[in-house]
């Protein structure tokens, strides 16, 4: 089956293996005489995919032993308020801003302790990424919460800020809902990392915690059983019915994710290879264009999320229909910003960004 | 395919024609190009898939105008905290405890105002219900919760209580989980109504949440964003990105509905139909025997869950396995409780139900 690319900034595109098995045991999962939606979360069955999902994810992400994995519900933006809830002891929390989601990550958050603003890019209207050096902590804040790589602003953070070298205690909080998976994680700089499933991982509807287990245990008295960490942890994730079908499918997407090959690596090695090569054909492409600009600082570009602008804006709807006709779907920008964007997430392949490099260019060629 | 009848409790046995549709437009839904998984929540294909649902679903339950329906993340659980963080405004909630599930919800709400006990069937062991003339309602409570179908102990209101002509000016909360859409709904006698998709609806990791409108905008301050039902409704369930997948299923599931017959009923009416049917063969058999027995008083018995026991309990393992052998799965009784339970939601054809009641007949005479 030869499927169009999809950019879809998330939901987004997934591996067509995946599918193909998702669908080829919709029915019957290995047998058992039940699809895996019909399962009990409680029963052998489902508790075999639970606990594979669990310890390849745990496997592909080197998440160390001393960390928790939980499988949560409502996306990053509850996680907003399920964070500081969980973390936050109605004491200080230190933010940086570096685009839209960190933004609505420091204004939610502000129900439940005092937040801080040590650093911003809003200057730069999100382009660069304020240096790490210059970020000016609180003093006892509990934690400090930084978005790794913004959705919309196309800006990624290349390295984990060093917070114990800077000379600060308190725990790092990542947002990593965009480029979980993409490229391996430096966890003894983490404390907490959070993201929506439904970019790298699987469907929506699914949410990726791992947490240190020392932070477990401090909720405050008015976050809600179900998104106590340590609840949760404590019940394997299922304090709660969890989402099981979109475990199951992320589970599918972990074996696709050590499948994966490039040279001699494998797995999330393998993947930060593919998606280096796949964003710097796009950024090349752009940047070598005298129609098409990205406006993020080179060193902080991100490799997932890449939104560019035409210079002659009166032509973005040719550019999209064009695009849809030769099978390059959902390219529209974030409303707040306009323009375009390629999401170019783990499940799409170099051919996919080749070909909307082709098709951007042959646009091109008729403006003139 | 003939599939073997599965009488899980949640996540349940789903229609198999919703199943093969969904696996036949896994990889490509309508000619887009996409799977369901792989749209933007927010493009015209899902927009259009999340519309259908909304509406099938008020036309299916007859959901009044100044309903609004949400879709929302986090199941029953989430909602017993959800619930008293939108409505409670930290004053006084009236409970009524007819089983395991309204006792977790009273424990949950009194992190966020004052529980009252207005009724409980504890004396009874579960299985009885307290006659609502008996309630003895809270001055200023600002609601009255009540679970509807008692999943762990098969107990169920076949009436919604009539507050109002009690006396009681509250708004009604019922937990509908467990038997959501398998009988009409009085909405004149409801303020709320809340339900994890994972029983009638589709997949877990949805949950269901209808609400009169003069009951949103009371949030308290620490309720976090993604849950506060009045930013839900304004943003039709797309303030965070929702659980797509699953409200597609759900919506394949409404469109199942809608083509149930029974003579000249349809619809809902006829699935309560079918369901009265259902249950009424399962309970004569089990009344009709000398190996089997129900505890539940005969008039709150539910049309959904029927939990049974083998008075020699020594047959139990021999039971079940003799069960799984026939092609009847998960009856397995929960944990709390013991003994066996069959979940006969509307997914469970007559057939379904006849195919136990002949095995329990010939299990029973091997044991004279």
């Amino acid at each position: 089956m030869n499927r169009p690319f999809n950019f879809s900034a998330g939901p987004a595109a997934m591996p067509q293996e995946v599918l193909e098995q998702a669908a080829s045991e919709m029915l019957d999962w290995h047998g058992s005489g039940m699809g895996v939606m019909e399962m009990s979360h409680r029963g052998q069955e489902f508790t075999s995919i639970y606990t594979q999902a669990e310890s390849d994810l745990r496997e592909l992400l080197a998440v160390p032993a001393n960390f928790k994995i939980l499988f949560m519900q409502g996306g990053g933006l509850a996680e907003n308020a399920i964070v500081p809830l969980n973390l936050s002891r109605a004491g200080k929390a230190d933010f940086v801003v570096t685009g839209s989601w960190s933004k609505k990550s420091l204004k939610e958050a502000a129900r439940y302790c005092s937040t801080q603003l040590i650093a911003s890019n809003e200057a730069s209207r999100h382009t660069e990424l304020p240096d790490p050096a210059s970020w000016e902590f609180s003093q006892g804040a509990s934690y400090v919460h930084v978005c790794t790589n913004e959705t919309i602003d196309g800006v990624e953070f290349q390295t984990l800020p060093d917070l114990k070298a800077l000379g600060c205690d308190a725990p790092l909080v990542i947002d990593f809902s965009s480029h979980v998976a993409s490229r391996p994680v430096d966890w003894s700089r983490v404390g907490l990392a959070f993201g929506g499933a439904q970019k790298n991982l699987g469907p929506a509807g699914l949410t990726l915690v791992v947490v240190r287990e020392d932070l477990l245990g401090h909720a405050l008295g008015v976050c809600p059983s179900a998104f106590d960490y340590k609840t949760v942890a404590d019940n394997n994730s299922m304090y709660n019915t969890p989402p099981t079908y979109s475990i199951y499918m992320a589970g599918l997407t972990f074996l696709w994710l050590k499948r994966q090959q490039e040279g001699s690596l494998s797995g999330i090695a393998a993947m930060a290879q593919r998606n280096l090569a796949k964003a710097t054909l796009l950024y090349q492409a752009i940047d070598n264009s005298t129609l098409y600009r990205n406006k993020v600082n080179k060193d902080c570009r991100s490799r997932m999320n890449v939104p560019f602008f035409l210079r002659d804006e009166s032509r973005n709807e040719a550019f999209l229909a064009g695009a849809k006709a030769a099978g390059l779907l959902q390219l529209k920008g974030h409303k707040s910003v306009g323009g375009m964007r390629a999401s170019i997430y783990n499940a799409m392949p170099l051919a996919g960004v080749q070909a909307l490099v082709d098709y951007m260019q042959a646009f091109e060629q008729k403006q003139v």
